[in-house]
């Protein structure tokens, strides 16, 4: 019997608003631009053209994320797969940066601060303000969770992973072609586990949006190394 | 303590491109028109206009009522709600008419047969020749489901109140807001169990595109009288 292997596909969302406008979003609600929804289609254009049809989804609870999956599955007439979204897979929470302007940022704080800030594995922004514009402890798709005020990469990966570890891997295992639709952090914290990636070189690690990044499991659940399926 | 009730909506998906044409689609995966997606959000608008924000949703495998189902939550900003999509919500399956244009049927097989097929409880049309241009048995969607070649009206009811009082009543009676996007005869079964209509009138019964329907459920999971969401 020839060795069989199971894909993972996974993409990170389009542009969104606050990509365009070069803002920290993180845990906030901004919808994809045109060129992001133009790149959703294209990633699932490009998963019809390479025949890699995904049988389940994954996704955050976080709109940019959902609707590149959408319309991702829409173009390789997908959507009839079953679907799960978890904020697990949510981007990193930014805390007080959210809603600033990067550059804005730089001047305030200093540039080597905003660089920390980014890329540093372990250091959080600092927390987000209670009651403020961005505060979302009343938002209905949080109710009941433990929402945290600031993540670094670190902790972000301390959520994402053990999601990964107990709701997907078991699905991959079953033999099904996941995609999961997430954002530049937890799809970090989901390379850096599956490439072993060092903590250092995992900030610094940019993951394209739209562009479908492949992982093959073999019968031990084994990963090989990761590609684009554009270049497959 | 106030006597609670939980709602349930109900939304028929927007117009299709063969509603358009005015051809028989049934299980064949057809796409709304501009007017169907206008439709669709004009039902999530109205959601958000009136206040009444869906916790779980439910839908066929049917792009139309997926679709439909998406742009609507979008419009109402619970994207994030959990989703399933079971066949069982499906459209009744027209056999061999499906894709036939209904006034060339009428004029081929004499427009009382196809008032027969179309508005009798029990009578299905003919079956879907096998291996012809609309013949779903190699749709992936339906690997490992013994998919019919026609059904009646009944037939769809068979098959769309089992999975409701399976799948869909325990949800509603844990308190959840329920939102199900679906077609013409399997919300025709719904509304025919849940609003005591015989068997004569319901099949004259004409459930509009796009328009919310809500029941009101008591703690008993006693459907009160159904309204559209639009002149509550």
């Amino acid at each position: 019997m020839p060795t069989q292997t199971t894909k993972l596909i996974l993409v990170r969302h389009g542009q969104s608003q606050w990509n365009l406008e070069n803002r920290f979003t993180g845990w906030w609600d901004v919808d994809l631009t045109e060129l992001g929804i133009a790149e959703a289609r294209a990633a699932g254009h490009l998963l019809a053209e390479k025949g890699l049809l995904p049988t389940r989804a994954f996704t955050s609870v976080q709109t940019r994320a959902i609707k590149t999956l959408h319309l991702a599955l829409a173009e390789c007439d997908r959507l009839w797969i079953p679907e799960t979204k978890d904020w697990r897979l949510n981007e990193r929470h930014y805390g007080g940066l959210t809603g600033l302007n990067k550059q804005e940022t730089a001047e305030k704080h200093g540039a080597e601060q905003v660089h920390i800030w980014r890329r540093s594995f372990d250091v959080p922004p600092p927390p987000l303000e209670t009651g403020g514009a961005y505060d979302l402890s009343a938002d209905p798709r949080y109710a009941g969770i433990a929402i945290p005020n600031t993540e670094s990469l670190k902790l972000t990966i301390e959520r994402v992973l053990p999601y990964w570890q107990d709701a997907i891997v078991p699905v991959i295992a079953a033999g099904e072609t996941v995609i999961i639709s997430a954002h530049g952090n937890s799809l970090r914290a989901l390379v850096k586990h599956l490439s072993g990636i060092s903590d250092d070189d995992i900030t610094g690690l940019e993951i394209p949006t739209g562009q479908p990044i492949i992982y093959e499991f073999d019968a031990h659940m084994q990963a090989g190394e990761r590609y684009y399926l554009k270049d497959s």
